[in-house]
C-alpha cells in the first residue's frame, strides 16, 4: 500500500479509538555510569528525532496512556511516569502533512501531556516499532534536534527534576544497592548541571536520614577507601510520601 | 427559550469554538487577614459548588483560556495562574446531562486541567456570570461539598503549593507591604496545615535572604512591639527564578 493511503487509513482509525487534539510525550531519563541519557525515536516518516510519544484512548486515563504508549514504542514496562506539564503553543503541532486533506489526523492541533520516568537504562529492553525507525537513548549533554518542540518539552521535564530533589528523595532503583556518597553526590551533580561542594553535599545528605552507612568501603580505587551505603528503605518511602525532613 | 433548546444551542456553538473532551479548573487561592480561602462558584444547571472553569478555544493556549476564564467568570483579571496536573479518570465528567442526546457537548468524557493562583483576595472584584447563581469565597478549612473531582483537584492543588514552599519563595503581593514575622509564620501554617517552631522559622527564613528588616515595630499589641520586614524584591525575584538558596 503506498504511503498516503496507509497515512488515510491510520487516520480514520485513530479519529475513532483516540480522544482528538491530545497527545502525549515522555521525557524517560535513564541513568547509568554516572551519565544521564533520554530515551528517542527516530520517525520512518521524517527521519527526525523525536520523544517517545502518542495518543490516549477514549477507553483510558492519561497514565495508562503514557504506560501503553512507552511499552509500545520502547519496550519498557513498568515504568514509573509523572506527568509534569501540557505544553499547548498554537502550531506546535502543525506543519506537518500538509499534502493531506485537511480532516486527516496526523494534521490537527495537538495539545501535549509531558510525562518523566527516571530509570536505570541498563534494565530496559528498547525494541523499535513500526513507526520508527530507531529508538536509543541519547546523552543529554550530546542530544540531537528533536522535532517540534520535543526540545523544550524535554528541558521542562529536566527543571522539574531539579525541583524535585529539594523536597523528594531520588537515586533508588537508579543507583546500585551499594553505592559511595561520591557517586550519589555525581547523580545529583549531572541532574542539577553543576558541581557541589563535597562537605556541604554530605552533611545535607545526612540530615536528610534515609541512608544507612555499611561497615563496607569501596576497594580498589587510588584514593582512601570510601564508605558504602544503602538506602533506608521505609525512611526513603516514608520522605517520598511526606516530603524530605529538610522541608517544610 | 426552554432549558433544553438552550443547552442544544450552547452544545452546537461549544463544538464549533472549544477543543473538545479538555476543560480547565481554576483553585483561586485567596489570603486576607490570616485565612486562607478558595473561589467557587454555584452551578445555576444543578445547584452544586463548583471550581471556576471552562474549555479552551482553538484559537488559543491554555494559560489564555485559564486568564479568559476566570475573568468571564469572575471578574478577577490579570491573576497570575500556573498549571499543576491533567485530571483525567474515566467518568469524572460524565453522567450529567443524561437526559440529552449523546452527542450534546456537556455530556462528552471531559479531561480538565487544573490551574492554581493564589491572590490576595481584597483585591478582586466578583462578578456573577450567566453560568452561574453564586461566586463566592470559602474558606479552605470549611469548603462546601464541591462536584465532580473538583474536590480531589482542590487538594491537588494545595499539596502543588505546599511543595512549592521547598524552593520558591510566598508571599509577595498576599501580605501587605510591611509584616512581622509571626504574619510571615501564620501564612506558611496556613498553607502548610500545621504549627511551625518560632526559633526555626526564623533561622530559616533569614538564611533565605529575601527579607529586609525595617527600623520600625508593629504597635499597640499587648505583647513587645515586634520588627517589621519587607521582601527585598529584586532578590525575591532571583529566586523565584534560580529557587531558595537552601535547596540545591
Amino acid at each position: 500500500m503506498e504511503f498516503k493511503k496507509i497515512i488515510e487509513e491510520k487516520s480514520k482509525e485513530s479519529w475513532e479509538i483516540y480522544i482528538p487534539n491530545l497527545s502525549i510525550d515522555c521525557v524517560v531519563f535513564g541513568y547509568h555510569n554516572a551519565s544521564l541519557k533520554i530515551l528517542t525515536v527516530k520517525m520512518k516518516e521524517n527521519n527526525l528525532w523525536a520523544l517517545p510519544g502518542g495518543y490516549v484512548l477514549k477507553t483510558e486515563n492519561i497514565k495508562e496512556a503514557a504506560n501503553r504508549i512507552l511499552q509500545q514504542r520502547t519496550g519498557a514496562e513498568n515504568i514509573y511516569l509523572q506527568q509534569f506539564r501540557v505544553f499547548s503553543d498554537l502550531n506546535r503541532s502543525e506543519g506537518f502533512f500538509s499534502e493531506f486533506d485537511d480532516t486527516i489526523w496526523n494534521k490537527q492541533r495537538f495539545l501535549s501531556i509531558g510525562f518523566y520516568a527516571l530509570v536505570d537504562y541498563s534494565k530496559v529492553n528498547l525494541v523499535v516499532d513500526s513507526f520508527s525507525d530507531a529508538c536509543e537513548w541519547k546523552d543529554i549533554e550530546d542530544l540531537p534536534q528533536l522535532m517540534m518542540d520535543h526540545g523544550i518539552i524535554f528541558e521542562k521535564g529536566l527543571s522539574t527534576l531539579r525541583k524535585q530533589l529539594n523536597y523528594k528523595p531520588i537515586g533508588l532503583n537508579l543507583l546500585p544497592e551499594k553505592f559511595t556518597m561520591p557517586e550519589l553526590q555525581k547523580l545529583y551533580e549531572i541532574i542539577l548541571g553543576k558541581k557541589l561542594n563535597r562537605g556541604n553535599f554530605f552533611r545535607k545528605m545526612l540530615r536528610y536520614d534515609i541512608l544507612v552507612k555499611l561497615d563496607e568501603s569501596r576497594k580498589g580505587g587510588a584514593h582512601k577507601s570510601p564508605d558504602l551505603y544503602m538506602y533506608d528503605t521505609e525512611k526513603y518511602q516514608a520522605a517520598l510520601r511526606n516530603g524530605l525532613n529538610e522541608g517544610w
